[in-house]
């Protein structure tokens, strides 16, 4: 969820003062145009980490907007009047009119989380009140509200830094209280609630939009940038009287050239390691692909990357280990026409092992998020709730005890090059090459965007993302063998456990 | 839920003979145009009490169309090969192509409801599953799946006397089980079950039907016209290229004449008696009301009927026992331009009163299920989802102690006109009837037909209609009076008993 939110977005001083006036004139005359249109109203809201620069950020917007058509709302524990009413009314009477926009500040999130946190309610209570706010933003997505709902986020050290900072100037030492200290003393709680919240809150109609909050050029940006584009999609979308489905909420645009793929560091293992390795690897998988305890579970191999990345090689170094009774490779092309006349998983579903079996998976669900996405095989309202469709999907593999493990293998674009030259000189590699591959290399920033947008929303503690460095072919086998391994171990351990205590 | 399924619906043969033949030419008609088109699939879900008729319906769809492009399905406990897979594997083997119809037997719903009578699983268990369930259906909705929803309900004495019936033929004995004698055991639960489980998974774009299982020509009539109208819609829908949203799923078409309104009888009471029982009753609601109890609690009356029913009369004889300072009555008409900028529910918002305080509706946000809904002032879509919102609106009112009480006056179509009549006789009444009265006289059928709708779907545990028989005006102000004491008195004494025991 916050993979790409921690990696230390910035936006240098004249690039960002260079950017703001028109980003400033843009917004606001999207903002008349809303109200002399009246056909909607706009919702954002603002959550995320102490310190990530929230505050900021309201009243940034507040300064580049009218303010007489804003209305930022903060929320706090309700008070004792509050109290006298039902939970969600407070939060009924700030909803902005058609026309206007809304800010929330804490909203209806907060409380959520924060309880949860504090261990005033359990994991059951979380459950419920987020299915009730599901349906209460379904209920305005479906009035027409555009629902926009960013997430502040910054690392653990970042937010230390933070505090520290701001107690050292005497003129901001005040800003820092010991509740800010105790939030961070609990910051891995926060984290790990506030991973689950937004992955079960993030809807096709109303995903989570996660800011890294670090650097504040960077995170006024993007705000001002993402509210901009949506709104004006939004106000488009109204007056060519487009069907809702067709204008789901935005995803954000790039504001810099920072990305989990691109902060990948190149990676190497010598022919020598490599061997002894590869050895020592495959005997492990064997070893735990026929372990007694495996009968009750089954794995879900994932492979997804750039043309030429190497999944097939490092497949071949996996299966070689395996039992040929017990495990298949799926390689996932174009559907069939069968598989077109059915709902989009279910070609997947097909293909999902049963217990003690082992299903390789060359490409696979992700398409959708992907391939389909970059080229416009189906509408952005299909894609968009494709993401949270998967990640139901992936947990109730894990309910029935899969063991789910995904590699995203990447590449350099000159090392892809270099690859493609290769096999075009090789006449038995020819047939790898083709004219299909050469066009998607042209889009392959479309690509990076949606390879980053899958690992930030489909990540999820269950079934998390393994990024793998394959420039070398040799360190990616090594690290994909050594994943599988580790997690076919903690599982099968864990499941040895809780048969000990039964 | 069950309320309109349990008034013992019948068709007699001649009529079902008569109609018979037209509605499956039509049938298959339909399935051939869906065949042809090949844009969506059609899954129809049987589920129900046993004994309702639900294998008797599924044979006689088969028999209907043609089977070569119907796929019937039935669903027991998982078997042991399908134990090895995930829990929803078989569901997903089990899903229609596009052009087709399946119709799947206690498919995802049946284990859901059986675990929960049989105390297998917990409140909370059930709501997650839902909660999977709902996720599942909206994205079989979302891949165009036409999703149509049965569920065959009879009263425990239909079912019992079914039961017997096939014992005491020899030709049919072996069709009932110890498992199903012990179902009829469990009636009870299996009912209030059934009515969580159909509350929480009706949504406006798949809500459940309730059939009427106690005569054969009636459910067979009843289950082919609304396939007929649900398919026949949604093609018409494809073939023009509307948006999805304009096309929700298809409440059922009236089949007969029997409905809630119709089968009150008529109740009278006489001047003495209303007397007295007014005193009694007003002074009752006056002493609960200035109870110290209800200072934790708060009351939300909603008053909804015919023109003429009544409405006003009944809620002076309320506000005559109350405190001035305490109550607030909420007249509600057309909502301004303010109240039109936000989302439906916001202008009721407004009104809902604080602990201690109690709020009388005058008509209500149950104006989308009725008016607009029968005068077309918001699309099928809105009315629809309108249902479930509001539930889960009533729910936070309840959950935050309200005590939510529903009255629904009816008065018969002779008894309105009476009223018309003295009302343009009188002259200081002359204000109370307008040309919209006698326009939507016209539309009686129309009215009758939303309002069984609505009392059959948004009758809660927590917030239950009261059907008043309001031909007589004392019966039905007395009848008011005595059921908001007993449901403060049940509240309160609820409340003093929790209290007891902390």
């Amino acid at each position: 969820m916050f993979e790409s939110a921690e990696l230390g977005h910035r936006i240098p001083d004249e690039e960002y003062e260079a950017a703001e006036p028109g980003l400033r004139a843009a917004l606001l005359d999207a903002q008349y145009d809303l109200l002399e249109l009246r056909q909607f109203a706009v919702i954002v809201l603002i959550n995320g980490m102490d310190g990530a620069g929230k505050g900021a950020t309201v009243n940034l917007l507040n300064e580049w907007m009218d303010p007489r058509h804003i209305e930022a709302c903060a929320f706090d524990s309700p008070t004792a009047a509050e109290s006298e009413y039902p939970a969600m009314w407070r939060f009924w009477r700030s909803l902005p009119p058609r026309g206007k926009i809304g800010v929330l500040f804490n909203n209806w999130y907060g409380q959520v989380i924060v309880d949860r946190v504090e261990r005033r309610s359990r994991r059951a209570d979380l459950e419920q009140r987020l299915d009730e706010i599901r349906r209460f933003e379904s209920m305005l997505v479906r009035e027409g509200v555009l629902l926009i709902k960013f997430w502040f986020h910054v690392s653990r050290a970042v937010q230390k830094q933070h505090f520290k900072a701001l107690e050292k100037d005497p003129r901001t030492r005040w800003r820092v209280t010991r509740r800010d200290w105790r939030a961070h003393d609990l910051y891995g709680r926060y984290r790990d609630v506030a991973g689950q919240v937004l992955r079960s809150s993030s809807t096709g109609e109303a995903p989570w939009l996660i800011v890294d909050g670090s650097d504040a050029n960077f995170r006024a940006l993007f705000v001002g940038r993402t509210l901009l584009s949506a709104i004006t999609k939004r106000l488009e979308a109204v007056r060519r009287k487009w069907a809702p489905r067709q204008t789901a909420a935005p995803l954000a645009p790039a504001v810099d050239t920072v990305n989990l793929i691109g902060s990948l560091q190149r990676q190497e293992m010598g022919h020598k390691e490599y061997d002894e390795q590869l050895e020592r690897h495959q005997g492990r998988l064997a070893l735990l692909t026929r372990d007694d305890a495996f009968r009750k579970r089954s794995l879900v191999l994932v492979f997804e990357g750039m043309d030429a990345a190497g999944k097939g090689g490092a497949i071949r170094r996996i299966s070689a280990a395996l039992d040929i009774r017990q495990y298949r490779i799926v390689q996932v092309a174009a559907p069939t026409e069968e598989e077109r006349a059915q709902p989009y998983l279910w070609r997947f579903w097909r293909h999902v092992p049963r217990r003690g079996k082992i299903a390789v998976f060359d490409r696979s669900w992700y398409g959708r998020v992907l391939v389909e996405r970059v080229e416009g095989y189906c509408s952005e309202a299909d894609w968009m709730r494709a993401y949270s469709e998967i990640n139901d999907f992936e947990d109730e593999l894990a309910a029935a005890g899969a063991v789910v493990v995904k590699f995203l293998l990447a590449i350099s674009k000159d090392e892809q090059l270099a690859r493609f030259k290769q096999r075009e000189a090789e006449p038995h590699k020819r047939f790898k090459i083709t004219e299909e591959d050469w066009r998607n290399r042209e889009r392959w920033d479309d690509y990076v965007q949606a390879i980053c947008d899958m690992v930030d929303r489909t990540s999820t503690e269950r079934a998390p993302w393994v990024l793998v460095e394959a420039d070398d072919k040799q360190y990616a086998r090594i690290k994909i063998l050594r994943t599988i391994c580790e997690r076919l171990e903690a599982a099968l351990d864990h499941g040895r456990k809780v048969e000990g205590k039964a």
